[in-house]
């Protein structure tokens, strides 16, 4: 292989992930004096912020899936490899992957955070996640298919569990979510599908905290509260999901809800790799690390983002799992790594509150910083202008600004395509070949 | 249901398709005394000739396809359903599909063409087919996923199967193609795969004829093959594959190509559906109409399109399957039905040559009408005007346009992401688990 890369006299440093921790890294680190090896199952960074839209229409995956050679391959000391880790081998300083084993100098744990079911392996089974662009094209064919599927039953009631859709927690994802849905049902229905009654359609936001957005301002989740209500969703607070067996949800107060259609965005865990200690686990499956991202009882080891966890007096079980706090972390230990190329002491991570937010709906969103709230049409305007500033690229920029330029012009977003239908497990036992739409008897024409 | 749809007194037209032909009944339909109920088994229109162009990273998928419904929605007398077709019982009037079966007064067969292997299992079971959106997708992850897999090996000698890249058709479909991977080499390959030698690369054109582009004059497919054999397509004419294993592609003169990636562009057949006599179906499986696209020995039943043959002493075995043939018999056949309904006689198709083109490259293309020929810049030019007036809807003109000019500025492709690993039937059987990413020994770091 005619690669410089081998001959460059630097340390190796491995990143595992290419989401806003890993991208910071290799960005900084270009030309800095190291080898980089970022490796990522996908061979795209993925702007998860707006998974959501991709899932209902809004945005095609190519706006916010950023090819990662487009930025790393013109990078000398820098370089990709498409891989799923399996392990770390830590006394050998090797990275087991699919595709071989890469030794490191420095390994840097990227890893993000995948969804947490809380140990209930049937809604595991049954329900739909939003961590990656192929679950949310899966969520997007599933909501379409529902659509397409009770329009083959002889009497459409609103008791149909096609026409039931329910999102289990109540955080961003969950609120923005259910407000998309909101929308849908609003404007996309009527125009599509004109034989349907809207108003048999039934959106439910299950939370089990007492309120909304609990990482927000009370007077904010109430905002929230209130715009989706008014929105038609139906918000279920202090409620609990026990189990999903594919068809029917069954709720802690007694209550089920028939659906085939669960989306589960209830909480995240940590994405751990095998062959750490068990010792470095804490909460969440973070990983323990000092001030200086180095994971407890390694030396050159560290872990950044959802992955970590710097426990200290105001977050004890580590930062918010946020993009922002990835953001921050990955460019501090990669200047902390240059520090170190230069001998000069790392210097401890200290977080800066960028605050967090939440669209609801055309028009409507909330905003919380550390010096102000806002909300209504202004929150979404700025929630608009903050999304669009951190994608990845100018051309995933323009993409996305005209897509949601075009979406509020014609109230509708454009993408309405079931590109590969979704065969849900439940599903895919009752009927095993067809392609998730079955019915008999269509009694139209 | 409360549909009015049900209560229209009008005869029931079943178009099975929603191709270029039915989509053409469709919009002439709307309003006129018929109930038209559109099948399709996606819920998307698909523009076919750009294919090639998400296959290779030019375009996002949402760009060709148009949501069936948009245009269905609204219409009072037009429904959609997303049916997978299993035939038709003409005795019942009624077409059999995966969902129920539909009454028809009035059927029309515009189900298009598939692609034809001639008979060859092995090609049929080991290449790549490009008629639908999902195959572009596969087309395009394969395509990554090898320059992926070729990083992961010792020495890239040039002799791998990964940098073979075989093209087997020399029409429109297959000089584009090739002429895009022609471009990849060029730009994508130096700028995202850096490590790699772009001479490593070969991409071979397959055609059994002695020419290429046999429907257009000599001198354009003359013009075709010095621009591609410039741009370091190894074009081979008078050349019949024999077999292909996944692995080895057999050529009738004896040569093998050692490849992963054969893409079958090498003929379609009309895509039959059962239920009608066999005696209707003539050369490359099209079903043999009058010239007021009435299937022989039915009254009631119409094919339009690829799947029909109007044979005349012009066209012995039919026009030629492509899109403005579709879009013609299309619009006639509606029409006609809308003459019927008035008591008035239908009239004979009368089949007006747009002429036909191909794009070979940035700036490189031929255009062929029945007035003028075209080569070059010009020619390139009016590919794209013609192409963005067809595409359906004002967001997809637009869309394919931007993607084009920040192509053309950019000198790369955007849209470079493997969202869904393609794993091929010869990767499947010979490595279960992998995601088509599998080799031992990296030696990068």
């Amino acid at each position: 292989m005619s690669n410089k890369f081998h001959q460059l006299p630097y340390p190796t440093v491995v990143v595992i992930g290419g989401g806003f921790a890993g991208l910071q890294i290799a960005k900084y680190l270009h030309k800095k004096p190291y080898r980089v090896l970022v490796l990522d199952k996908n061979n795209f960074h993925t702007f998860q912020p707006l998974l959501y839209q991709v899932a209902t229409g809004g945005l095609g995956s190519d706006a916010i899936a950023y090819p990662l050679r487009k930025i790393i391959g013109p990078m000398p000391n820098v370089a990709f490899r498409m891989a799923t880790v399996q392990g770390v081998n830590t006394a050998q300083n090797e990275v087991i992957t699919n595709v071989g084993n890469f030794h490191y100098d420095y390994l840097i744990i990227a890893t993000g955070a995948i969804t947490n079911y809380f140990g209930n392996t049937n809604v595991e089974k049954y329900a739909m996640p939003l961590k990656e662009i192929a679950e949310s094209l899966d969520l997007r064919s599933n909501l379409l298919q529902e659509f397409e599927r009770v329009l083959l039953t002889k009497t459409v009631t609103g008791t149909q569990p096609e026409l039931n859709f329910v999102i289990v927690g109540g955080g961003p994802t969950g609120v923005e979510l259910a407000g998309a849905f909101a929308e849908i049902k609003k404007n996309v229905v009527p125009h599509d599908f004109s034989e349907l009654d809207p108003d048999l359609i039934n959106t439910y936001l299950i939370e089990a905290a007492p309120r909304l957005l609990t990482a927000m301002q009370p007077h904010l989740a109430e905002a929230a509260l209130q715009d989706l209500t008014n929105m038609g969703v139906q918000v279920l607070l202090n409620t609990l999901v026990t189990n999903y067996n594919g068809k029917t949800l069954y709720l802690k107060n007694g209550a089920t809800i028939d659906t085939n259609t669960v989306v589960w965005a209830a909480g995240v865990k940590g994405n751990l790799i095998n062959g750490l200690e068990k010792a470095v686990i804490v909460r969440g499956n973070r990983l323990k690390t000092n001030e200086f991202n180095v994971v407890e009882g390694y030396d050159n080891i560290f872990a950044v983002g959802d992955a970590a966890a710097i426990t200290c007096a105001e977050f004890p079980d580590g930062h918010p799992m946020m993009a922002s706090v990835a953001v921050q972390q990955g460019l501090h230990l990669a200047k902390n790594l240059y520090r170190l190329s230069k001998r000069q002491p790392m210097l401890p991570f200290v977080y800066r509150d960028k605050g967090s937010m939440a669209t609801i709906g055309r028009n409507k969103a909330v905003v919380q910083t550390s010096m102000f709230t806002l909300k209504g049409f202004f929150a979404w305007f700025v929630w608009m202008f903050v999304h669009l500033l951190l994608l990845v690229g100018f051309r995933n920029r323009f993409i996305t600004l005209l897509n949601w330029a075009w979406s509020y012009f014609s109230y509708k977003g454009a993408i309405r395509l079931i590109i590969r239908p979704y065969v849900s497990k439940y599903q895919r036992a009752a009927q095993p070949t067809g392609y998730g739409i079955t019915a008999p008897q269509p009694e139209l024409v």
